[in-house]
């Protein structure tokens, strides 16, 4: 049983490496296993069709995106203020840019879900249920701001990285300089007397 | 020469919608033939490799994209504010949105640049000049801000509209609200006393 985790976990992530690498056509059964080194018909043991490997990827992305639970505890002490939210902030951006392939790999399967119904189902439910966990987080850790401060932040920050791993623009600017100015400017509607400093 | 031009205008919108409707593995001179309609072999005479059919992708990319002409000369004769502001972005957000394809086969190439040296360069070239227009534009229109906030919207849009043209987070909430909320607070550093209104 641990074997077989082990090695799912290997196909999983060998599926990531084929998202990342190759896009959403080039993730095959067949690649997987020559990515992930185990006998041909290995993967298709696992998953039995399309449908549930793509589910599991999902998992295993949210696996490898999850937060570092010291750092969560580290900031969770902290006064709740727009800084805070700041630091939230560079906290995952740091691990989409860290984790780069995985972020790839989610980007690919979000313009997978343009085209086909299926993987669009996948790719709602992912980003519904993240969606709504980081307005809980918000709202639990009291937090500045809400829910559209929370999409905001999603859409700025998904351009932001999206950028940052292919072809930036500005290179030349800090992503943390960048998540300063949104954080210092996407708050003061809210709360105008709010500490940004 | 003109049935020329208008057969390679047809062989880039197929280009376009393969790059859309399949991804950048799906875009081959064959496919390209077939989804045109053209004679096998049409497309590999009107490009001499995947470099220069690319680059040219680009060129039709910027052609579909570009704004209308009187859009443009209306919001020319209005005073410079960050409301005047929004309102280009709400244009250039309705362009990308309404020619989905084409915003989705440049997503495909950026991301296919994190991965094909080749297609980076054509990527940053692409992305650079742009960025270094809309800065060029955005300050001899006498708009607030400047570089750095054309860098934000940048990032802002690019996940709003990636978001819209996939699986939305937040499809309840207007694409003019989200523009609104951005305009209003991402210019308040520059101009604190400026109309948002």
């Amino acid at each position: 049983m641990a074997t077989n985790t082990r090695r799912r976990t290997l196909l999983l992530d060998a599926a990531i490496d084929l998202l990342a690498g190759r896009g959403a056509r080039g993730l095959t059964f067949r690649a997987i296993d020559e990515t992930a080194g185990t006998p041909i018909g290995t993967a298709s043991n696992y998953f039995a069709d399309r449908g549930e490997l793509l589910a599991q990827v999902f998992d295993r992305i949210g696996a490898r995106l999850a937060p570092d639970p010291e750092v969560l505890a580290r900031l969770g002490r902290r006064r709740p203020s727009a800084k805070l939210f700041g630091d939230y902030m560079r906290d995952i951006v740091s691990r989409l840019t860290t984790e780069r392939d995985v972020t790839l790999a989610l980007f690919e399967l979000r313009l997978e879900a343009s085209r086909n119904p299926d993987v669009a189902r996948l790719v709602r439910a992912w980003q519904g249920a993240g969606f709504s966990a980081d307005v809980a987080f918000h709202t639990d850790a009291g937090l500045p701001g809400g829910r559209d401060e929370v999409a905001l932040f999603h859409y700025a920050l998904d351009g932001l990285i999206l950028d940052r791993l292919t072809a930036p623009i500005d290179p030349a600017t800090t992503t943390d300089h960048v998540i300063d100015r949104l954080v210092a400017g996407l708050f003061r509607d809210v709360h105008p007397a709010l500490d940004t400093r």
